[in-house]
């Protein structure tokens, strides 16, 4: 069967909802941010080396702005959507992610990718994500090489620093470590 | 001239096929790939070490689940369409890959992208792949880095094992090898 | 409120311009670069390693033909657009890019992402590219590792060779070099 106008309209702002989210974090972007999630979200991200668990708008926004502080620097790309509506304002998306993740004060590197399952709501005519999960397919850890520079490095500027930064260990579990 | 409601739904169909296919191949999802390709599919993929070549939907399924099993990881991703409608039941596409490829039984680990054009049918409702083909733009191989940690492998776990796997040295040519 | 047909078959073809802008920057496709930019196109690129400035057409095409020369390699993928329509023949965008950089001549791989602010019009009744700036968020530069091979190389056979290749250093500022 094929979209209706509407539905094609409301595929492309949630495409546009997910899109700010990963440019949202990785610039450390409060003010859009607090656009993105309903009140009461649920996150469970599973890597490989950690597992992010965590319910509601103000811990989610919490764990992103401490997770992409000034410290590391992140490239977060979610690619090849599938939209599909279970209701007029409800719809689920599978994306698949390629990372890039450079942890200063751990000196590890990851590349990565991972699949995503999340549910979106329409709430007062915006649509937010609900629901956000996902599981890693690859992912390739090593030190950062010494030859490696840095050479821009926007969270270094943009993101929290030193007494800033709270701490979100009950919001991340990390393995092998 | 624009697109007609009835292409931007197809155009949407098209690329949730293609965003399906790569996301079976890194998880080597059969009941996907069953989903995907005309009886008659043709394939050439001419990469830098290799070229593959085959016809047909069963000899496809058994090329990727052979190509993707327990002792690789990979990371395909197809972005960019350029959608163009030759019929109201057929279509062509043009697609821009950036793929991650760990071959821990030949120790390599490839980066590289490509080009592809792809032909798509729509065979009893449904939008197929009905040929597709690519040429690599960049490709760089390096031995896999002992300092490198393979810390997430869905491939390890789901992919064809041992004597599960098939032979298809018929559908693939390797290079300067 | 929702998006019009004649928005949403608008925002495929800004989609498809940016993409064919891709496809021909790695490919060194001078008739696709003939057909993207507005005569008066301006264009800001802050990396972390230099700064692109340049004002029209010929510029801009002759810049991108003298960068991707035979002696590079590169991919630049742009993803998860943010398309606004600011009348019916303007709009604006919003993309991440992830670049791979091979130059053979300053023995440095660099891997980097940036985010785009565009604008875009419809000239003669086809979009162009009108204005096009980014900013760095994050750059990795090292020299390319002797173990590293480029097994496939596109420019090498296509880009501009020897006396062909024109200079561009009115273009480009270079730092910390």
């Amino acid at each position: 069967m094929p979209y209706s106008l509407q539905q094609l309209s409301d595929a492309e702002d949630i495409k546009v909802l997910k899109h700010r989210y990963f440019r949202a974090i990785d610039t450390a972007d409060e003010a859009i941010l607090r656009t993105l999630f309903t009140d009461d979200i649920f996150v469970e991200y599973r890597g490989g080396e950690y597992l992010v668990s965590l319910t509601g708008n103000e811990p989610m926004i919490e764990f992103v702005l401490n997770s992409f502080h000034a410290k590391v620097a992140g490239m977060h790309h979610g690619h090849m959507p599938e939209i599909t509506f279970t209701s007029a304002d409800e719809a689920e998306g599978i994306w698949y992610l390629e990372d890039i993740f450079v942890d200063l004060e751990r000196n590890v590197l990851t590349i990565g990718s991972a699949i995503y399952k999340d549910r979106y709501k329409r709430v007062d005519g915006a649509w937010k994500i609900a629901r956000t999960e996902y599981d890693r397919i690859l992912e390739l850890v090593e030190p950062i090489r010494p030859e490696l520079t840095l050479s821009e490095h926007y969270l270094g500027k943009h993101g929290r620093k030193g007494a800033a930064r709270g701490d979100i260990s009950h919001l991340i579990t990390w393995f092998n470590k």
